[in-house]
């Protein structure tokens, strides 16, 4: 533990939302304080956090005050201006480090980057204007999706193309912004791996759990995921390499599409991720405390899980069942958001299925 | 859950320790807000709180203030003043009640309690003098101790009497404070029960827990305990017993010997109980959980256990321990205290030993 965090010492959080606010309940665990950023003010990570910032991504002087206050800073939002980040890195390290947030905050570079190490991804092509999206259907074919290279999260800026005749309107809704058209995968289910690499090298996954969507929003996630054995090695040891080639320090999600060829990347998130909220209730060391273990230069959790689990994301007014959800035996996470817009990600339930099978 | 708090209000919390700490984690989770007071500033509480209040126990103005903010009032530090609770109670519920709290806060009364329940205790006497003193020890005979009613904790305000002869010197270090003499009880080990009530009546326990106590502290409690299943049923029966005769709301320690003639009440604690700190990772909701839960007037946990644990205290200079602990796989729960003094509690870590047998 040369270069470690000691008890005492404080990380920095940029962005303040229910995945800050879920790192920092896991970092005041091991005796680290946690500052968090954001414009906003009253968000969900606040109310756990030592200290809380509330300014501007380009305010030069609240990033220069904050950077001088904390030992390392990490994030739980990609879409931080690129300036920010070079202004707090001039201070004080970023970990996960800044390459791993530029591949995964466009996803031309993020699909690139994946090919090169000879992982599968869509079939994809870059799209400009009308020209380049009629070559791309040209080649990739209908059905298809196109979503703008940068700043989509939850199915937002994406566009279904079902038929050639559905190319303009999809387009239109791009806004202009640089786009990407991505195949459609033949895929039986959607799983993901929740990995995370120490400052030490050393790699540690979480067994993949099975997630459904609903309106392109996570809806559960369910562990163990349905994959076989080899399927279930194969997904480790491609997290694996997507992390060692990064230099990766902190926990990364990789979403899985799993296929009669094999498994196909979908897309990779360099934080916490929703489909490892399980892990608060099936593992002794869950993946906010592995990210906190990572960044502060800690020794990583083994990932082992001692339980099945069932996560039900609580979106819009799910968050109404509360009081029958109370009433079962479920592990309730609730974000402290105080009001329930529809597609609002309010909580998660954990619900245990048995001991680790 | 009529009368139930609703995500967004707010739970009072005297005392700003450890205890206080991981509640206010655990209201988090339930999306509940916790205020805290404590006459200290900068404990452990106050940095996971949504709010703190560092003010006297006699500060009227402040009791009052904190009182309008919020919706009940929780303690995890029994020996808050009766004016203040009084205050407090004239504007807001406290839970659990005040005979709960008057009960353990004097080691006579509660002893009287327990005997008029028909619960087996040490023998025991009054002492206010010197001839009290030496007709308690003619008839409980030495070795027996000596303890203040009232302000004890981890072994403090307690004096062995290993003969006659030690009498005097014991009187002596109560300091002229009233006491009680507690004949020595032959038991083979101690375990503890973490008992619950609802506001709806409703009773759930953890499973017991063995404590192992070094120097008047606790070192380390094993979970399961060794106990034949009928002195299980007994365990949890008589915590059953005692809340519901308190009319109890909330978590309740049971500190048991168990000796060849059955269980014996050591000492009960109207709060969550560190012998209950396993239940953390080894139950999917924890005493912290739960005594929330209760005072919250939400349905409780089950107590069910996933895991067999071994708990143990990080006290004093432990703490430099936490680089070697955290190579293993072992959660580690620090309290954030700056300076690790001889004696006290830094942290606890707990090590899964298996699904629970």
């Amino acid at each position: 533990m040369t270069d470690a965090l000691r008890p005492g010492q404080t990380i920095g959080i940029l962005g303040g939302g229910q995945l800050g606010r879920m790192l920092a309940v896991a970092a005041s665990r091991l005796g680290l304080h946690c500052h968090v950023y954001d414009p906003a003010e009253g968000g969900p990570a606040a109310e756990v956090a030592a200290r809380a910032t509330t300014a501007a991504w380009d305010d030069e002087a609240a990033l220069r005050a904050f950077a001088e206050t904390v030992d390392v800073v990490t994030y739980e939002f990609e879409n931080v201006p690129a300036a920010s980040l070079d202004l707090i890195e001039s201070i004080v390290p970023i970990r996960p480090n800044r390459r791993a947030l530029a591949v995964s905050q466009d996803r031309l570079d993020e699909k690139d980057f994946l090919r090169d190490l000879g992982l599968a991804t869509a079939p994809y092509a870059t799209v400009d204007d009308a020209e380049s999206l009629d070559a791309a259907l040209a080649r990739i074919g209908a059905p298809a999706i196109l979503k703008t290279r940068r700043f989509g999260y939850d199915g937002k800026g994406q566009a279904r193309i079902m038929a050639a005749g559905d190319a303009a309107s999809a387009l239109a809704a791009m806004n202009g912004a640089a786009s990407i058209l991505e195949g459609f995968v033949a895929f039986n289910h959607e799983v993901s791996v929740i990995g995370a690499r120490g400052l030490d090298g050393a790699v540690a996954c979480f067994d993949p759990g099975e997630n459904r969507h609903e309106d392109g929003i996570l809806r559960e996630t369910t562990v163990p995921a349905r994959l076989s054995a080899s399927q279930r090695t194969d997904a480790v040891l491609l997290a694996a390499k997507i992390l060692t080639e990064l230099d990766y320090v902190g926990v990364l999600g990789v979403e899985l599409f799993v296929t009669h060829q094999g498994l196909v990347v979908n897309e990779i998130a360099p934080r916490v991720h929703n489909s490892g909220h399980w892990t608060q209730d099936g593992c002794l060391i869950d993946q906010f405390e592995q990210h906190i273990r990572a960044v502060a230069g800690w020794p990583l959790g083994d990932g082992a899980r001692h339980s099945d689990v069932v996560m039900e994301n609580l979106i819009g007014d799910d968050v109404d069942r509360i009081p029958q959800i109370a009433a079962t035996q479920a592990a309730i996470h609730l974000y402290g958001k105080a009001e329930a817009r529809p597609g609002r990600k309010m909580g998660h339930v954990n619900r245990l299925t048995g001991p680790a099978r």
